[in-house]
């Protein structure tokens, strides 16, 4: 029953559009890639893709279902694994490549989920650069394979690694304020990609720990283990059953 | 720094998945098709729908960017449109098939926005067939274009048509839940397709009336009218720069 939208915003909109502007030759195209494995990218993804002559593919934020190398097969071209470092540092390579050539920054899942892409689009536009946006789905409305009305979710929380000395819990208020409105919450769980060490980070290494992510597991319990000691939100009732646990191959 | 993820939930979420049953040689595959065009759907949406004995597309909540013709020639297969009737009272016959044979159910953007293609899925699995999610992009999502922060997006309104004697206006409470808690309010806008007049129906008559839609600028007008006999509501102030006005094209 629905398809034409309006959005009701609580702060102004950004004018800035992220399509629409002309540039000279070059374009940008942010290309979601979907959630599972080579073949979730869309048609008219893959044919921009291989048409581009640059091809970075975003892998700090989320992680596909499969290597670059697949994706290099799949598209018959090279492409360009960008972790946090190159995305926040180095993509004015990417831009400059922009403002002459097509070229394709790939993202898993859907374009404008991080707050980074919005930002690269911004920069993008600023310099003066097409910027095309391919959709694709999103872990926001895949969701709703776990059988709940994807009309009813509130604002989404994400999950941090606690440390030691930090073990930030902020987002608990979140979900109480959607409980107390009658809303779910989609909980999204903190990945480490080529992180440092606090040590290592202290000391200037660039030594990497392995790939990691918060367990589904320990993340109930984390969310339990913060409610104890505020018991004045004890009352609202998180029993354990309340919680779904959804993982990548949620789509399969 | 988001992959994996998990769900809290208010209610216990329904157990049965809405996939991995295994079942004799048939299969349901609900396929999303993006927001766009026929170059919307993912390279294994059309992989799969190019091998199924049977596609229906889902014609009534929502509307593609393209007609049926060129649907059928993208995938060259026949493919039959679902009414709401057909959907509501006709799709056994669809299932019957889906029990032996591969059979595709399209749906504009993601497959899960409307509560109807949960209820087949569910249907589908009471009857023993296996059912494939080949999820896409929804608005749900794909609203992100307009610059806001999806995380901060409460629940989702729906805008129906108002008429001399039905003018639901209950979505407005939603949106000052949403409002008050900081979130942002996706309203979606009704759209009318093959319905008949309030006289056609109570005459039995199956004439319909042309496919229309609520226009953007009426349903910014709605809103404002609504909120007017509501007076205590209007501290909250929603200027008019408060609202951003989307329509399908918005991926272009």
């Amino acid at each position: 029953m629905v398809t034409v939208l309006l959005l009701l915003s609580l702060a102004t909109a950004s004018s800035s559009s992220v399509a629409g502007m002309a540039s000279a030759g070059g374009c940008l195209y942010l290309v979601g890639l979907g959630l599972g494995d080579e073949k979730d990218i869309t048609v008219k993804g893959l044919e921009t893709v291989r048409r581009c002559k640059g091809i970075f593919l975003e892998g700090y934020t989320s992680i596909l279902g499969v290597d670059v190398k697949r994706l290099e097969e799949f598209y018959e071209r090279p492409v360009t694994l960008m972790d946090r470092e190159a995305v926040e540092s180095e993509c004015d390579g990417m831009l400059e490549l922009a403002t002459k050539e097509e070229v394709a920054f790939l993202v898993v899942g859907d374009v404008y989920g991080a707050t980074t892409h919005t930002d690269m689009a911004v920069r993008a536009k600023e310099l003066g650069i097409k910027v095309r946006v391919i959709h694709n789905a999103s872990i926001m409305n895949a969701c709703s394979a776990c059988g709940l009305q994807l009309y009813n979710f509130g604002q989404t929380v994400s999950i941090c690694f606690f440390t030691e000395t930090w073990k930030p819990d902020s987002f608990i208020d979140k979900v109480v304020v959607n409980k107390k409105a009658g809303m779910h919450t989609l909980a999204l769980l903190d990945i480490k990609v080529k992180e440092q060490s606090e040590e290592n980070m202290a000391r200037g290494r660039k030594i990497y720990e392995p790939p990691r992510s918060v367990l589904k597991p320990r993340a109930s319990h984390k969310i339990i283990d913060t409610l104890k000691p505020r018991h004045h939100l004890q009352s609202l009732q998180f029993p354990g059953r309340e919680s779904v646990n959804l993982s990548l191959p949620l789509w399969t």
